[in-house]
């Protein structure tokens, strides 16, 4: 058996991400062993794109387990759920012994990760779960890779990992994210993230299609001209691309796309987590909801013969209004990342992670779909300042939101004119408007709750003997009714 | 012990809302036995608000089964979660039988409710899971009651939940509102809604009094003015109260009250139901996440002073403008219950529960914190046609809405100009925006999904043969990479 254990690292799961990151590991130098349940499609890899590599395929969990060497390096690259646990059965059951590493690669849940983690811990199996982003072209050239779990994993995945991540800067763009689930998570949030970014650009693109009539190309050219400045990032340049793109018979493919929009998960996964730690996420919370309504397709088709509004008429320079665009787009992704980056700050207050946010942002930085330009400002930040509060503290980003909200306040404004929807760049605005306002109407929340339930509330002035700070107070706001605050029950 | 057997209804939690519950079934003829897990308390009560009253006192569980006539109607009024679980156990522990009824008239998530029914129903328990709304007030002279669970029970509790409850124009507050869980869904969906009713009201406020000056007093009468029209409610009832309230010694009470507002947690149920459900429920997300930002008091507080917006300056009709306010809060609120009809009717198809939407609008009519003129016009919407695919089909509120928009685009353009956050007028905005639309930008995100992840997608023209409908079509937008489709696997 010994000198069948040729293999640096074993793969599960030969879908596209599988196949890419396999052939990936070895362009790096790693023999890779692959696998795949579905035994005919590990045949049929060996004899196309991995003839010639350094890639050995298995036809068995045992054959896959016995030509790895020790301490054995094993990543699934499976779909989320039952899958990934059948497979940790498999290779329990198949020879992993104790010292072995899994990885999980896939975008599995970050609390399942948590019980992964802890369930392979105590068989002396470090189980490592690892958020992969990049698409396709991502797996294959360098992805954006983050690793959590046990952290004794570490030292034995990093080479492999951080050769085969992209690289900013030459830094890789992988790095130990954190404990248990914690590189799940940062996926999670990753992905919530990637859900605003894809939102903002097609408001952008809604005004500018409806708003100021522009076509495809007109659009793809102004997207162009974005990808120069501070907007640079993959997803505006595949918007352009997109935007340009005829087909074969002269069809503009866009235009036949059906407006109804994917999920699998992972945006509604980091809204649900907002709402559960208490962050006002919204802009993340926007775009999942967003994608629901588009989803009524139908619905949306019978509504629009039946609810009518403006017609959208733009006077004025466009070239001057499609700045103010550009910085409601720049404005309203600064917002979305500042709620990403308290999310997860609270995330490892909770949880008891260490969470390193320079790391996550270079992470992001390179590999995955919401690379930019933008994240190198955001590692910068962070690196200047590990301890800062809010992004929007930072003096680049104070800066630039300053400079970009008279536009980004034209933009709003208009949208609700016009009657198109801007659900993103509305929120971030609100979010704004919010988050730099000392006393917000919650002072008469909290009345409206104290007078039907009793509730209770707190005072904000410390000069009122009626009102001492730091005590639950009730007013009885009626002069009917009892003084009895509500201890065990809300109305 | 026979003899003993006195009361036609027993309740177990002397607070606020138990208590006033005791004293309202008393009234309407019934003998109450009232248990408490700290007796003392049971004692007091039936020496002051009790006393004279058809109340009895239980000093133990024992002695709370056994003071009931059968089947036993026991009701509950404790802090939901473990408390609920305990108190069943005890009931059962000491005496409970075939045939009696365990209601939980607490604010119980509805996946517990589900749990509980099928367990008791296994032992013969009948068990009733039932939303009461009301407040103080409302407990005590009829609340609105929405009781669900387990179908065999509604003859045996009819008579006392349909005396006890408000009633709207002779109908009682309080209809069977369907299997498991049913009741205490309705009751969560209730509660979003009001969390959204009164975010609307503070942003209404907000604008009033930061935007056109007015002082509390001048808010309140506009309120008072309101609270003639469309939107007359309890709400904004109260809120007429709180901006006119002046204590002993001359302060205005709302203005000492910190901005910081509490949540229990029915509010972040439902938001997380409508993503688990995949509903665009906008308006209740956002007055979630209003309140957790405002809870962000000191933050804020130092944000104040990092971030500088523009200083509102309203010109014109103050008038004018204040009728368009209350366009915009009516129109934003019109959205809400659409939306959070929606949700009912989603819940409906997801849990196979039967849900009757003119029974719920009638039960929320009356006695509850959403009460308003607004759900009768609800309630007549669906009773005329209970197949009422949205709302905003409905003849009522179709007019209602078009009316509204002008005035509604108005307030929420000045909103994002001034500086004011109106997170939830600009989501209620962007929703009737995107919903009366036939095709949304989301085509291009389907594209941006297709592009990196090979995600697929389908065809909105019928006379394509290159993108032939129904189908998952990708395309290779590079020229580069390969054909695969992600087939499991999302970046």
């Amino acid at each position: 058996m010994a000198d069948q254990a040729v293999g640096d690292w074993g793969l599960i799961g030969l879908a596209v991400m599988g196949q890419n990151l396999i052939l990936n590991a070895a362009d790096h130098g790693f023999t890779v062993v692959a696998f795949n349940r579905t035994v005919s499609k590990v045949d049929r890899f060996l004899e196309n794109e991995a003839k010639g590599k350094s890639i050995v395929g298995a036809h068995s969990a045992k054959e896959f387990v016995s030509k790895l060497k020790k301490p054995r390096r094993m990543m699934m690259l499976v779909q989320a759920g039952k899958a990934v646990d059948d497979f940790i059965e498999l290779l329990l059951q198949n020879g992993a012994e104790e010292g072995d590493i899994i990885i999980d690669g896939g975008n599995s849940h970050y609390p399942d990760t948590n019980r992964r983690t802890n369930y392979l811990k105590e068989k002396g199996i470090r189980f490592v779960g690892c958020g992969v982003s990049g698409g396709e072209e991502g797996a294959r050239y360098g992805p954006s890779i983050m690793p959590g779990g046990n952290e004794e994993a570490w030292p034995y995945v990093k080479d492999v990992l951080q050769s085969i991540s992209a690289k900013s800067d030459d830094e890789p763009c992988c790095q130990w994210v954190g404990d248990e689930g914690a590189g799940h998570y940062v996926k999670m949030v990753h992905n919530g993230i990637e859900y605003g970014d894809m939102q903002l650009i097609c408001e952008a693109y809604d005004i500018m299609r409806r708003g100021l009539g522009l076509t495809n190309k007109e659009c793809g050219a102004v997207f162009a001209d974005w990808n120069k400045g501070v907007l640079d990032s993959f997803l505006i340049e595949i918007t352009r691309d997109i935007l340009n793109y005829t087909d074969e018979n002269g069809t503009e493919t866009l235009d036949v796309i059906l407006d109804s929009a994917g999920q699998k998960g992972t945006g509604k996964w980091t809204a649900i987590n907002a709402l559960d730690l208490g962050q006002p996420v919204t802009l993340i919370g926007e775009a999942v909801f967003a994608r629901c309504l588009s989803s009524l397709k139908e619905e949306r088709v019978r509504a629009s013969g039946r609810l009518t509004g403006p017609k959208p008429e733009f006077t004025g320079d466009k070239q001057a209004f499609l700045k103010n665009l550009e910085q409601a787009l720049y404005a309203s992704k600064i917002i979305s990342y500042a709620q990403g980056f308290m999310l997860i700050q609270n995330a490892a207050k909770e949880y008891k992670w260490k969470l390193n946010k320079p790391e996550i942002a270079l992470m992001w930085r390179g590999g995955c779909i919401i690379r930019s330009v933008f994240l190198k400002d955001i590692t910068k930040a962070y690196r200047s300042n590990p301890d800062l509060e809010n992004l929007l503290f930072d003096d680049f980003f104070n800066k630039a939101i300053h400079d970009a909200q008279a536009g980004w306040r034209d933009v709003v404004s208009k949208g609700a004119l016009w009657g198109i929807p801007t659900p993103a760049f509305s929120t971030a605005l609100s979010f704004f408007d919010g988050y730099r306002t000392a006393n917000l109407p919650a002072n008469l929340l909290q009345a409206q709750r104290d007078y039907f339930g009793a509730h209770t509330f707190r005072s904000r002035v410390s000069d009122n003997a009626t009102y001492p700070q730091g005590q639950d107070i009730h007013v009885n706001w009626t002069g009917r009714g009892g003084n009895v605050s509500a201890s065990t029950y809300t109305a």
